[in-house]
């Protein structure tokens, strides 16, 4: 479990329901079934037409994601990681890591060693791995793009329903008391769209974009490693290289 | 048909219709011609000046795009037929694909293969599909930039016709019974320049982005498969790279 | 003549003056000539201490350029007249294309053209064209800016003139009865605003853009026959590369 | 002096002068003195938070800047100038141009005349001189952006005034009669915000920008100048490249 | 301490007391505990949300370098070092130099003086340093980006808070005499947001930019004279380029 999106999403829309107490127009006040199925309704449609099927089924995973720990290696352990297999390379040759290997669990750093054990040359392995870092970007990308378009089509609708709303009252202003809380339920799909956009989709697209940063990092220094293991580079070298990686991670004249 | 449009469009305007009975005031409330011409006039003529005449008259069949499904193959199968164009041709020769080539759908992969056909060199095969693929990239980028200009408009016009309504209501407040309905008619043509964004625009503009980025992805595939072939590179190989990308396209530790 | 720049102008403004006349307040209460010298005197003001004297006297060429025919020669027929030149090189020698080098309009394919007469090596050919490309690219650009600032200041000016006008109305509440009227001239700056963004800026900057890329594909494609040609290449590789591009101007598996 | 600056900034706020004279209220109800504290004095102390003391240094020579002639030489100029220097070394000698380039006001084409005094190499001339070029953007962006950022944040300030006046005004609605100049007076910094973005910062940030690009342009041709000396191409040479940038600079199908 | 940052924000907040002083409506009216709660709440819940713990924990860390002088060498210092380094190794080996690396302020000059004394290779020293500033750097726009975020969500919950109060007055207006405050409340969300993405995280974001910039430049000056010196250039070479940085970061024709 990711716990920085849950405190998120717990302590956001806890803060939501408190201002509404704390307002004193009850909880009932800000509930409008109507309003609920436009702009919820709405931005599910604008987003189905918006990306493909094979897209919009991903559209649960991407919530898992979000909601859970990164699979990515951090940079410090797969640094050491590589080191390990390096060096046992070294000692009792390529075969010796297999066994290892199938207990990893991030599916990139895995193949990347697999290609090791498959004896594959060293600017094989890069241009493999390369070719399926570029794809898994792209689908990531896709999945990011999926809420930051969401948060966007989700202001429109609540701007349109709340249009609705207020063409609704103008065209019968003859009761002037059922102006205030026409107006009322008006506003309350603009305040959905702003909600959806601020606590659901923006908090997910970003979740996802620093994830996809981290897994990027991750898979990059593991293609890093296994060329220079492939290249069979010393041991020296190799340690040199990533602990340069990983000192830029822990310290810096800036944040 | 791509299902996903058709949904989206027949459910979001459903949904606009459904918040429009609920309001109460009845369709015909929301229902101005004048307010119809000058936001679907508009931007219909702002479009009209923004692009070129070569480019406008694509404007029905980008639509058309985005309602079909994309004649691109996708990923996995590009790389079934590339894995079995290859195994055929080092079996058979490379006359021996002819026939085959004739009855594939995606115009760039059939001319990837023609190439091979007629014994075009590596490098020459890249090059030519390269030229290709990048003047295919403009024409799409031209297409989706009219869709995403045509939301702007619609917004722009949908403002200028609710100004010049205001216009029209505050310079005669004689009678303050019409100002409510004369409002409400001004509130119109932004409610309809917001919908042409969202339900319209909005929608072909990222299918259209999303059916271009599956062309390209397929569409480099071809190219890296037929410089492969080309090159007679031996079909562990082929299938070694080309499943690194089928593999990147299933899984990963993200989404 | 640009058809479509002029249909998007007289269209567009009659669409304006058609809401205007429908909304019955007569055309006098959308004239305001203080708010007109505000806003278009604004716009101008901002605009001029925006860009430099040489860029400003290019202004008027630029709504030429937007409302002409574009003088860049179409894809289609610049790969036949690149074709015709080197079969005719072939045939009768590099000089016996000059003087129909004379007749040609696009003034970069001409030069392209004429460095071939000069018998200028390939390298040269390629480095010089590609050089007054990117300056051609840089002036192009500064003019397509100026019209995109050129809607944001028209934005901005009538924003200034509503809140001016507003203010003036506040501070003075004495007459109710002049208050609609009053809000109803503020509000006029704002519609100049958007008029001139959307309805001039916003029109001529879009279809400058597309201009500037016809034309660096253009250039583009001269550049790379005029290389092929000096660098003697055969007529068949010339062909299939031209006609490469061409296939990919009129057909994909998208729009 | 840079004439159209010095037109866009009397002419602009003449203009504001003009709409605030014909608005009838006076000039005084456009003047408030905490509104005036709070826009210009916020706006100085984020922009002051925002940059390092350094870059705050230059504020007011940037501003020269945009009130002055750039002293970067115009494209045909420095063209000609190099043309000649080029003809003086092959005919008396580099040491010849000493006494002339000590006479030159752009301290970049100065610098680059003086490499070839010197007998620099050609790959040491251009590395020095793109090194040099590269520090002077990073320089130059960082003040477009100082004047960039000062627009969005007097608007932001003046948003913020705005919310002060009327919430003052609102928490306090005992006189009727108070309503409308109080509310007047809580525009007022909205007014100032956009008069600052648009009129001030505005313009100076795009003056800034275009500069900015005549000086590049200037000194990227002063950098190829400098490399085809040092490299003794011939004459020829070195007027045809260079009169290729400057018929770009004169003409094109386009603007 | 870095005092312009500590200026913008006592000059900045203390203008904003200013203002609610001159507003007359007392401290008392802008401050709504309820407001503070969902506004400041609110955005630091997206916040958490968004990024990951590891980015998270240097928050504070980040404010703290925003407000204290950055460690890295000003451009002209650096310069001077590393000459005052080349010199003392060509005269005393490189061994001399090692008390007084030990004696630097900034981490990545120290390292990159470290990998000469150890005698590392120019392409090693130059590959190591290059990742371990793209590693820098993707962590400062990690916490720029995070700055930049805030301010976004700040606006967003102080409109979803205005949102919330406005729905509450208009469902009540029994009492005419609660509309102004409780508008007057609800509006403060807005104001809260504004001040937060104006007079906090717009300072931040921005102060950390223009320091990582610094650090980025002083960084690659370092790993320059740490190349330049490993492959014993002449001193007169290694001043040379290194005064091109100097002197384009002293003039230039324009700012």
């Amino acid at each position: 479990m990711d716990k920085t999106t849950l405190i998120a999403f717990v302590g956001g829309w806890a803060l939501i329901a408190l201002a509404i107490f704390l307002g004193g127009a009850g909880f009932g006040a800000y509930i409008d079934i109507p309003s609920v199925i436009i702009v919820f309704g709405g931005t599910a449609f604008v987003t189905i037409g918006q990306f493909e099927g094979k897209d919009l089924s991903n559209f649960t995973k991407a919530f898992g994601v979000a909601f859970n720990e990164t699979k990515a290696i951090p940079t410090a352990e797969i640094i050491i990681k590589i080191i390990n297999y390096a060096t046992e390379i070294k000692k009792n040759g390529v075969m010796s890591i297999e066994p290892k290997i199938a207990e990893e669990d991030d599916p990139f750093f895995k193949e990347a060693m697999n290609l090791l054990v498959d004896g594959t040359k060293p600017d094989v392995v890069e241009s493999l791995l390369e070719i399926k870092l570029e794809h898994m970007e792209n689908r990531h990308k896709t999945m990011i793009s999926m809420f930051g378009n969401m948060g966007g089509s989700a202001g429109a609708m609540g701007m349109a329903g709340t249009l609705i709303g207020l063409v609704a009252m103008l065209a019968n202003l003859a009761d002037p008391a059922a102006v205030g809380p026409a107006m009322a339920v008006a506003l309350l799909t603009t305040l959905y769209g702003a909600l959806i956009g601020t606590l659901i989709a923006g908090i997910i697209e970003s979740k996802l974009e620093q994830k996809h940063t981290t897994e990027m990092i991750s898979s990059q220094i593991a293609i890093q490693g296994a060329v220079m293991i492939a290249s069979e580079e010393q041991i020296g070298n190799i340690k040199m290289k990533l602990n340069a990686i990983l000192s830029a991670s822990a310290e810096s004249a800036e944040a």
